[in-house]
C-alpha cells in the first residue's frame, strides 16, 4: 500500500479572482478522504460568455469521488465562495458547515434549488472544530469586508493547514471580528503546516488601510452634501452600509434601503446578530415625503449592473424615488475589471440630470477587503509555516506571491486550477493534473465551457447569420432556395438587397449542380455554406454563420 | 434677413472619448459657411457592437450642407481625431488640410480608400492660416502624445476662436514641440473670443507629468533586466518609443520593431522630419541571432488587441522571436476602460511563460497626453477667453469642466453632441438640437447604429437561436415542422433532445391549427415563434430569437 499523504487540489479560483473551489485529501493515493473549501461562482460576461447566467468551477473530478468527501466548509458568504453551494450540492450531497451569518446566506441558497436547508449546519467559531474523517476542521474569525469571514484552521494527520479565506489586517472592522495579531502569532507558535492564502493584492504595495479610516470621509461628503445623498457599495458589506447609514444620521437625514440584496443582507446581519444597532430605516414611500436634504438611500448596483437600483436610478424613477439636479451619488466601492463601461455609464446618466458623482479614484471614499503586499508579508511572519500556497488570484498573483514567499525562505509553488498538490513534506509537489475547467448555468440548464453552444452565440454576434431553405422532389429542386438574414446588412456594395444577391447566385449554383451533389445532403450543404460565404464576402466583407435546411419531398 | 452669427456643432467627442467630429460655421442661420475640426473613429465592443470593425459619428447634417463646407481641419494623427477621414471623405468633398506628419497619415487613409491623397494639403504651422470661406485657420503647435499636435486658431468675423484639439502643458515632450508659455499668455492677450477645450483629464486632480519625467524610471527598469526586454506603447506614441529605444541602447540591447503601426510610425516621423535621431533598429530575423539580454523589442498592442504583437508574444512565436523565463515586458501606457480584460489576460499568459509584466500602476512608467484639472486652469488663465467649451470628454467631463470654467467667471455651456451653440456674443448659447449619432463600418457595408442589424446580433448572443421551417401544400402541412438550434443546449430539464421537444410541441400546434390560421403566413409565424418561445422556456429557462420559414406548394 502507497504511503498516506495530504492532497491540495484547487478547482476553481487559482488562476483567477472568483470561482473559489478548493478541495483537501488524506489517505493513500486514489483513496484520500476528501474536504472541500468553499462552492463559489463567477460571472459571465459578454466577450466570452454571453447570454449565460452564472460561471461554476467543473467539479466532475470531486463528482466522481462523491463517496469520499466528509464536508463541504464554507469561508464567507461572497457570492465567489458560497454562489455555487444551491446548484452544485444535488451532486455532492456531503454535509455543509458555515458560522450563522454565512450558514444563513447557504441555508437560503439551498431552499432557492429545492434542497433541504438542514444539510447547512451551523458551527461555532474556533476553538470549536467539525471532524471531518482524518480532518478537524474549525472556523477561525478573520477580518474581511463582510461579517465572520473565517479562516479555516484545518488539523490533518501531516500537521495542521491554515486556509486564510479571503482576509484583510483590520484591527477596526466596525462590524464583524476585528484581525488580533496576537491570536494568529499564537497559532503560528503553535506550529502551522502549509499557510494556503489569499493573493488577490500581492501587487498593492502599500499596507492596507482599517475600515474605520473611511467613515470621516464619508462624514464630510454627507455633511456637505446640499440635496439628496444616494450611495451605493456591495450590500454584503455591512460594515460600510453602516458607516454611510451612520454618515447619513449624523447629518440629520432619514436612511432607505432600495435593492433587495441591499435590504436582505442587513436583515440577515440583524437576525445572526453580527449587526446590532444599525440606524432606523424608512420605506421607499415614506421617503417620498422627506425633504431631499434630509434623505439618504443606500442602493445595490456598485457594479452599474442594469436591473440593480442605482442603474434604475439612472435611467429614471425607482420605486417612486427619482435623481434631480443638485443630488450627490457616492459610488463606495471599486470597479471590479471589466464592469467599467457599465459603470462609467451611470455615472454619465447622473451626471445628465445634474447629480454630482464621487468614486473611489481619490482612494478615500472606499477600502479592499483584501491584505496588500506588507499584509501578506505580515501574515506570513505571524504565522511562520513550513510552506506558502497562494490561492485566490490570476496566475501573475499567484506566481508573485509564491516569489514573495520564497523571498522570506518559506516554501512554496504556484499551483493553478487542477493542480494536485502533495503537502505531506516538507515541500510543496504538484503530483498530478486534473483536467480542470468551468461549467455555465444557462438558463435552466448546466452546459460545459467548451460545448460549443456559448462559441455559436459568440459567432453569431460577430459574423451573423444566414438561413438557407431548399426544396427538393426526387432531387430535383423545387422551386428556389430561400433566403433569411439575421444580424446582417440589408444592402451591400451593389445596392441590391442582400437577400436578393445570395438567392441568386444560390440558383446559379443548384442549377448546375451535377445530380450526385443534389442527392447527397451533406455535400449540396457544404456547397450551399461555401457560396453563402463567398457572395456575402464580396457583397458585405463578412463571412456569415450559415445554416442550411434541405426538405426532400418523394 | 437674419443676423450672422458664429455657431458650433460637435457630432462626435462630446459626450465620449473618441469619435471627434466638430463643426464651426459663420453666416446668417441656415446658410453658415462651414468648416469641420476632426473627422475621427471609436472602436466597438462585443457589448454594444458586436463584429463591427469601425464607428464614426453620424454626418448625415454635414452631407446634407457639403456644399458649404470650406474645409476640413485635422489637429493630429490619433485614429480618433483623423480615423474617418478615409471612410467619410467622398461624401463631403471639401479640402483636408493637415501638418506634415499628420498629412502624411490622412493621406495614407485616403488612399487606403481609393481617394486622391493630394486632397489632403499641408499646412505649415502658425502664423501660416488657410483662408476658407468666413474663416482663417493656423495650426498652433501644442505638446500631446503625438508628433505635431496642433490647436487650430479660427479667426472667425466675431472673433478668434481656439480650438485646443488634445493638449497637455509639458514643456520637454522630447519628440513634437513643446508647451510653450509665453506664446499662449501672448495669444490670450491678442484676445480669445471662445476656448473649445479638451475635458478628458478634467478629473486628474495632480499637475500632468512631462514625458521627460519617464526616461530615468524606463532606464533604470532596463538596466536591471536579465532577461530579453519587451515593451509595449501606442506606436504614435513616437516620444516614448523614442524613450524606449534610448534607454535600450544605453543598456547595450539592440533594438528590433515589431508589429506595423509601429514600423509606420517610426518611418512617417523620419520621413516627415518630426524624428531625427531615433536608434538604429534591427529585423525580427537579424534579432533571433541577438542574445537575449542584449536585445530590446518595441511592439504594438498596449490595449490587448488580439491580433497585434504583444498578444502574439504572450500565445507563442511571433515572427521568429518567443519570451523566455526571466524575460521583463512592460506596459509604458494606460489600458483604456473596456480592455482591461484583454490586457489582463496577455499579463498572465506572460506569467505562466516566467515573464516579470510591468505596468502603469506604480504611475512611473507612462505619463498621459492629456491635460489634467490644473492644467486646465492655468490654459484659462493664460488664454482668458470670454466663454470656455469643453469638449473631448464624456458628459460628466463636459459638466465638470464647465463648472470648473464658471467657477473662474468664464462664461460655459455644456455641448454635447448635436447641441449648435450660437458663440456670436458674450455667451454661448445653444439654438438648436441636431439629431446626433453613431455609424457603423461594418464589413464593406455602412450601417446606421439604430438600423437593427446589430440589436438582432446581440440578441442572437444573449438568447441563441431557433429557426422553424415548415412545408405547406393546398394549406395543409406536408410533414412534420423541422427545428434547427444555433447558440442553445441540446437538452433540457426533460432530458430529451430539445429539438424533439420543440418539433413535437410544434406539431401538435399545428395538428389543432384553424384552415384559416394555416392559410394566413404571418398568424402561423406569431402562433410558431410563440410556441417555441414558450416550450424552450420551459426545457432550457430561455426564450430564444426564432426564424420561421413557411413554403407553400400548391
Amino acid at each position: 500500500m502507497s504511503k498516506e499523504r495530504l492532497i491540495f487540489l484547487p478547482l476553481g479560483g487559482a488562476g483567477e479572482i472568483g470561482m473559489n473551489t478548493y478541495v483537501y485529501g488524506w489517505g493513500a493515493p486514489g483513496k484520500e478522504r476528501l474536504i472541500v473549501a468553499d462552492l463559489g461562482v463567477t460571472f459571465p460576461n459578454m466577450d466570452t460568455s454571453p447570454g449565460v447566467n452564472l460561471i461554476f468551477a467543473d467539479i466532475d473530478w470531486l463528482v466522481e469521488r462523491a463517496d469520499r468527501i466528509e464536508g463541504i466548509f464554507i469561508t464567507h458568504a461572497h457570492e465567489d465562495h458560497v454562489g455555487a453551494i444551491g446548484h452544485l450540492w444535488s451532486r455532492l450531497r456531503a454535509p455543509v458547515y458555515a458560522r450563522a451569518f454565512t450558514g444563513h446566506h447557504a441555508r437560503r441558497k439551498m431552499e432557492e434549488q429545492g434542497h433541504d436547508s438542514e444539510n447547512v449546519q451551523i458551527v461555532e467559531k474556533w476553538p470549536e472544530t467539525v471532524t471531518a474523517g482524518p480532518f478537524k476542521v474549525g472556523f477561525a474569525p478573520i477580518s474581511h469586508s463582510i461579517p465572520e469571514a473565517s479562516a479555516l484552521i484545518i488539523e490533518t494527520p501531516a500537521g495542521r493547514v491554515l486556509h486564510t479565506g479571503d482576509f484583510k489586517l483590520d484591527a477596526t472592522p466596525l462590524v464583524g471580528e476585528p484581525f488580533v495579531e496576537e491570536f494568529w502569532k499564537d497559532l503560528g507558535d503553535q506550529g502551522i503546516h502549509a499557510l494556503v492564502c489569499d493573493s488577490t493584492n500581492v501587487f498593492s504595495p502599500l499596507p492596507g488601510r482599517s475600515e474605520a479610516t473611511v467613515g470621516p470621509e464619508i462624514t464630510k461628503l454627507v455633511q456637505d452634501a446640499p440635496g439628496m445623498f444616494v450611495a451605493t457599495t456591495f450590500a454584503s458589506n455591512v460594515a460600510r452600509v453602516k458607516t454611510l447609514a451612520e454618515a447619513g444620521q449624523a447629518a440629520g437625514r432619514s436612511i432607505c434601503l432600495l435593492g433587495r440584496a441591499m435590504r436582505r443582507m442587513i436583515e440577515a446581519s440583524a437576525l445572526t446578530g453580527v449587526l446590532t444597532d444599525f440606524p432606523t430605516t424608512i420605506s421607499p414611500e415614506e421617503a417620498e415625503d422627506i425633504p431631499r436634504q434630509n434623505l439618504m438611500l443606500l442602493v445595490t448596483g456598485s457594479q452599474g449592473e442594469r436591473r440593480a437600483a442605482s442603474a434604475g436610478l439612472s435611467r429614471g424613477k425607482y420605486l417612486g424615488l427619482e435623481l434631480a439636479e443638485g443630488d450627490t451619488f457616492l459610488f463606495s466601492s471599486k470597479t471590479i475589471p471589466g464592469n467599467e463601461r457599465g459603470v462609467i455609464s451611470i455615472m454619465n446618466a447622473m451626471a445628465e440630470k445634474g447629480v454630482d458623482v464621487f468614486d473611489d479614484s481619490a482612494s478615500i471614499y472606499h477600502v479592499s477587503g483584501h491584505a496588500n503586499r506588507p499584509d501578506l508579508e505580515r501574515m506570513h511572519e505571524l504565522i511562520r509555516p513550513r510552506m506558502v500556497i497562494p490561492m485566490h488570484g490570476e496566475y501573475r498573483h499567484l506566481r508573485e506571491h509564491a516569489r514573495l514567499a520564497q523571498s522570506s525562505n518559506f516554501a512554496s509553488v504556484i499551483a493553478p486550477n487542477g493542480s494536485m498538490v502533495d503537502l505531506t513534506g516538507d515541500a510543496p509537489d504538484v503530483v498530478e493534473y486534473i483536467e480542470a475547467g468551468r461549467t455555465y448555468l444557462d438558463g435552466k440548464v448546466h452546459i460545459g465551457a467548451m460545448d460549443g453552444v456559448v462559441r455559436d452565440r459568440i459567432r453569431m454576434a460577430l459574423n451573423g447569420h444566414v438561413l438557407v431553405t431548399l426544396i427538393l422532389e426526387d432531387n430535383e429542386p423545387l422551386g428556389d432556395p430561400w433566403v433569411e438574414l439575421s444580424g446582417l446588412p440589408e444592402t451591400g456594395v451593389s445596392k441590391a438587397p442582400l437577400t436578393d444577391v445570395l438567392e441568386e447566385d444560390l440558383s446559379q449554383l443548384i442549377g448546375r449542380s451535377k445530380r450526385k451533389t443534389l442527392a447527397d445532403d451533406d455535400d449540396l450543404e457544404d456547397d450551399i455554406r461555401r457560396a453563402v460565404r463567398k457572395s456575402a464576402d464580396d457583397e458585405i466583407g463578412r463571412k456569415p454563420e450559415v445554416t442550411v435546411v434541405i426538405s426532400r419531398l418523394s
